[in-house]
């Protein structure tokens, strides 16, 4: 995505633009929730949607008017116990487990909330943009991390409910034109630069840029799908510890793991999938999706049992990679449609890497050589989270239209299963 | 409570009018509540509001339209497995844990619900009450429980919000009129008999009458006080383990209780206890209450560290005392006051038996001699709960007018204190 | 049991070889242990066998010697800390689970304590026993508990063990007598007294003797046997909730409960049990043991299913019956033989009521009225147990002989079974 | 490490050799350890001595003698299934957190089985050794292992008893020398290559040999010393959530944690450690021990607090400055003397790297480019167990001597710190 230069104005009244199309498109998110939709928090791992509503607000009230907007007075001096999400920094707050506890505030209160928020920073934007652009991109960018949270918050709930509801209308229809043939493309190899350079906003773990030495190898041009899937289910893939991990044979023993998330076989119906329209047909020809890492690294093994070599990528390949293809290209969130990844027919070469579902690569989720946190609280943003867990890249079918890049680092724990996760397969080539 | 011989169409008038006045109280109690205030579970022991209004439709729509109305249709044929308890017998239901899940169907669509089958009792009133005037009249003690039970997990889930939510409006006034002193009454001794007699309505649990021997007992002649039971915190009470049962006392060290459930002391407004009136001063006059058996116990055993051969009352030496005394006078569920027990001050003899704070007696929950639990569905009603539990008796100012009598039991496992609980001392007399 | 008037002196000597004579059984049951088998802990509520031939000699080290012999000097002043069991009183002590832990002291130093102790007390035993013969007597009643749970928890622990060790050799062989039928023996009834009474010991949780009620009932004149659990079995006792008390209901499906513990059907060997003798065969006729309340009610229930008024018997019918036999006549321990209860074939009336197996009761473990516990630190006792746990009477082949007597009450949860637990049948009598 | 070219003939003999002494020093470990010592279990992370010598005697049965000499047959058909340890291929095994409830065998009884296969493969040692010599080397490399963790496990159980015991004699003398300066030492930059090369045994996972990219750094001359890590708990450390991996705060707040394991400060003796040699002082110019790599890392980020670039080393930064170092040449396993790091004095450049206490190392546990793990059950050897884990680096002084190498892989769960854990800082430089 390469851009123009730009004069100070043009970029000040392009960040106001964002901003408000960032606040709106939060709120159209919500426009089919009722209050109780929007309180429940069904799980620890998720938050409720009143919640996102309110944290992302909670963000720039503090970081941006509090911080910056002299005279600023807090909406609600009670709120930010409430909507700190773990900022050590900026004090207690209420424990993670118990946001669903919160019936009050309403909904109705939280979107007052918003607006008011909003229009605060509206009304003093060029003040502020001034003082702190840096602080309202990345709370722009920190808000498009919470849509999509906020959607597959509300699919694990939505899927709990012996009803099946539907966030918002729609209805997959399932092709019958053949399915594109996986290829295998040659990837870059020896001394390679990733990670994020240029003056377009990055988050502080996408840097700094540094040479890899990428092995000899190929990519998938396709990710996999939920027929291919289908044949590991059948071939005993989640009954044979050899292929997995073993933490992922002791997760799939403890939690009776047989299946992606949200896959369901109905007698009458035949496969379905439960999406933020309810449950619906699963296409054999779209990408799985609602993998872990561990289901994700047994696929990969299962596969290598009759074509060795076979692997999940590393971060470095995929981003190598990506380098070339347009970041704005893929599947992403589109209100007017079924929030569910689609099948790629008629792409050549190396398809879906951007939108669709997040791709688990092999890397741990681990400091570039030379990282640094960025200064202040928001500086607990990326890298205390850096144990643990894998890194995920190319955006999903529910990630907002230009949120991600080639260098975007996306992380979760390998047993996390309720993002719109998926894979590719890696190959070494002798 | 004696009633004149009435004829059997009055006796069906009578019984209309209840489930009449009981489905609207229940509908009077969640007029406050927003949609989201109804769904939420704030705990494995609490259900939502909602649960409460559905659930205790079911009951009616179960046993009494499905089985006794012929052609009568199910109102929604998805509800029976979202609002069952605990009947085995009728087939499996959604996971209690995971009632407050279900933020739909809303709030709304639940008292269209109970509409439905409220309408379909009331216009085939006769019919009903012919055939099964004992279902119709369960189903009405039945919803009267949940009426209690509705306003304690309401009260628990609004304490958890930082905000101190009122259900309704309020306010405690704390009085400077001096206390009442604790007289002790004697009991009757020797044979006596307890349980339920006569034709009156009565659960199952409360019969067969028996005889029962007493020993020489007197009884408090009020429930024990908040101020007592500061004297009791600040003697160590919760810090000494003698004086606890061994189960309390690793439940005390396990969860870290110091004081009863809901209290609270501010630096600037003293001690406070929370009410469904929200956070409201706490009157040293008025009885404790939301203790569990094991604070009762605990208490009974550091008086009688003073005074030898105080106790807890048995169950049976409560209910020959209460046996003389009117079961409707006491302090019951008012929705025009701050429901919370109020202080004895110009009462003599035996005060506060019935209404103000459920009792503990210091008996385990077992079935009456010759007890046989009812046939079908309903006989899961109490027998099946017969272990580790202990007997509460008299009623509480949560508590529906008219629903409690001197034989009536209610029972709570040890450790549970979300109910309005409190105790009355007993002691041996030589 | 009644005694002829005994000398002062007699006493003295009666009580010196009673005290001498456990400690040696202790040790006996010990002799075939190695260090390793005596250090084990094999779950929370089971001690290991090094521990209880300690704690046993602390009790008399502590409340005998310690506080009734002036100059006693400790045997090694760290052991108090280790072997504590529960006596607040006495201070800190080591934790409950961690028992297993203590690899050292060796059995052979635990054994070296023993003598010391039992030494020191067999040399001042007159002047021991004019100042505190009522400790020592309950020092070696409490020794005589705790040579049971020595043998049920070495039992737990090997029944872990895939090899399925002996403690003792023995063989199981099952006899092919017709069994004794089950008659149904009429039990007293109206005012009755139960409740230990006479100078004799007694554990003070067994009176003060007080007058109860009987209803019209009869008791089996046997206890169940595998073979008619068996038919239980069969039957889908153990997939019926409709038999279970709620808590045992919920008991069976988190522990995947079907069948009582130590049972194995052997495809080869046919049905085993396992024994202090490792697996033997199981005999149908034999008295089913090693269930818990849980089972032994919903036993009661699958029967009453059939034959309406059979239950438990209460603790007070179960005492009035056996007032009136031997309560040294049964089945008890006997190191020379298999350590299992033993069918009834040839008794007429009421059997198996002394020894064989401890018979589970409908009564909940609570105070007699009028019960105070003892002065001090031994006060801790009993009455600090009684809440949540139910009584179980008669004594087990693993009782020491002459431990037990009518007004003898045990208690366990309604989930422990790793006791020699069995049921009789009880049956209201119109 | 070069070595000469050798004859086969004496390959055998060394690897004989090595057999046998391997054989020895595990018997020797447990020469001091009683029957009960070396049965117990002290955590599920642990295991028992007597399972440590018995799996790695079913290493040499299973994969030597079974399947690669004829008409082997089994010492006890039985032991297999007790003492396999995770390998699925080889069919169930006994649970792992139970392995401590075997107190038979005995521990004679192990050793006796031992000797059956040491004497076995010793007999056996021509056709085995020509046959399936990797195997062999393989188990005497899996033995040593199983060394360190033995007396890693005894050294956590002893720990856990109030007495204190010792494992075998042995005392700290704290020196008055002057403790070494800490130095920052250059490292290699640019690419360079890690990973095992050459035809001497090493792991699987410690290739392929690959080339790397460094970046500018330096290497602390030595290891963290316990009076630095002191400076650390004095300034806060573990009570300031900003030095923390998210994950690791929550664990130092769920176990409370506030020093490294094993630290205790006593009023009369000063600081302490527990050591296999019971409690001894705690020498502040020794190297800091037993913690985890969450307390690594947050110690790293308070030193960068005052000192920007300071971390933890990656593996390949630590590989390439230990490719100019001898691997033999630290302080290794000795059972002359106290096992426990020794300071550094006289040393000059880079100190401490082999031996002492493995080093954390910031990079997580995952395959080398071109990974591919062994053919067979063996397979599961390292390959398995690539999540979650970080890596370890250098050996400690409970590493039997040789058995590491600079490209040696380690690796933990971030929280465990039962290990001779420690750690090394890293600098990055301009």
């Amino acid at each position: 995505m390469r851009r123009r230069p730009i004069t100070q104005a043009s970029h000040h009244e392009n960040l106001k633009q964002r901003f408000a199309a960032t606040r709106q498109l939060t709120e159209r998110l919500v426009s089919g929730l009722s209050d109780a939709d929007a309180t429940v928090q069904s799980m620890p791992d998720a938050s409720p949607a009143k919640w996102h509503l309110a944290h992302s607000s909670w963000f720039f009230e503090t970081f941006v008017l509090r911080d910056h907007l002299p005279d600023y007075r807090l909406f609600d001096d009670r709120l930010p116990f409430l909507f700190n999400s773990y900022y050590e920094a900026e004090g207690p707050r209420h424990a993670r487990p118990q946001r669903g506890l919160l019936t009050r505030p309403s909904l109705a209160e939280i979107l007052a909330f918003r607006r008011h928020v909003t229009e605060a920073v509206m009304e003093n934007f060029a003040q502020l943009s001034e003082r702190c652009s840096d602080l309202v991109m990345l709370g722009i960018q920190h808000e498009q991390q919470h849509q999509e949270l906020l959607l597959t918050d509300l699919l694990h709930l939505f899927s709990l409910n012996p009803l099946g509801p539907a966030v918002w209308p729609g209805e997959i229809t399932v092709s019958d034109l053949p399915p594109r043939n996986l290829e295998w493309i040659a990837g870059a190899e020896g001394e390679q630069v990733i990670g994020h350079q240029g003056a377009d906003f990055a988050f502080d773990c996408e840097g700094p840029a540094h040479k890899v030495i990428l092995v000899p190898h190929s990519l998938a041009s396709r990710t996999v799908t939920n027929g291919e899937w289908q044949a590991f289910v059948e071939d005993g893939g989640y009954r044979t510890p050899q292929f997995w991990l073993a933490d992922g044979w002791a997760w799939v023993q403890a939690q009776g793991i047989s299946a992606p998330a949200y896959w369901r076989d109905d007698d009458h119906e035949g496969p379905l999938q439960f999406t933020l329209s309810g449950w619906q047909p699963r296409d054999a020809n779209a990408p799985v999706c609602h993998i872990s890492l561990y289901e994700a690294d047994a696929y990969a093994s299962w596969a290598a049992a009759q074509w060795p070599g076979i692997r999940l990528p590393t971060e470095a390949e995929w981003e190598v990679a990506a380098q070339r293809l347009s970041s704005v290209s893929g599947q992403f969130l589109d209100l007017d449609d079924v929030v569910s990844p689609q099948p790629a027919f008629h792409e050549t070469g190396l398809s879906q890497m951007f939108g669709g579902t997040w791709e688990w690569t092999g890397s741990a989720y681990r400091p570039y050589p030379g990282f640094r946190a960025a200064e202040g609280a928001v500086g607990e943003y990326n890298g205390k989270f850096m144990s643990g867990q894998f890194v995920l890249r190319g955006g999903s079918c529910a990630t907002p239209p230009g949120h991600v890049r080639a260098s975007y680092r996306n992380f979760f724990y390998p047993h996390q299963r309720w993002q719109f996760t998926g894979l590719r397969l890696a190959r070494d080539e002798a």
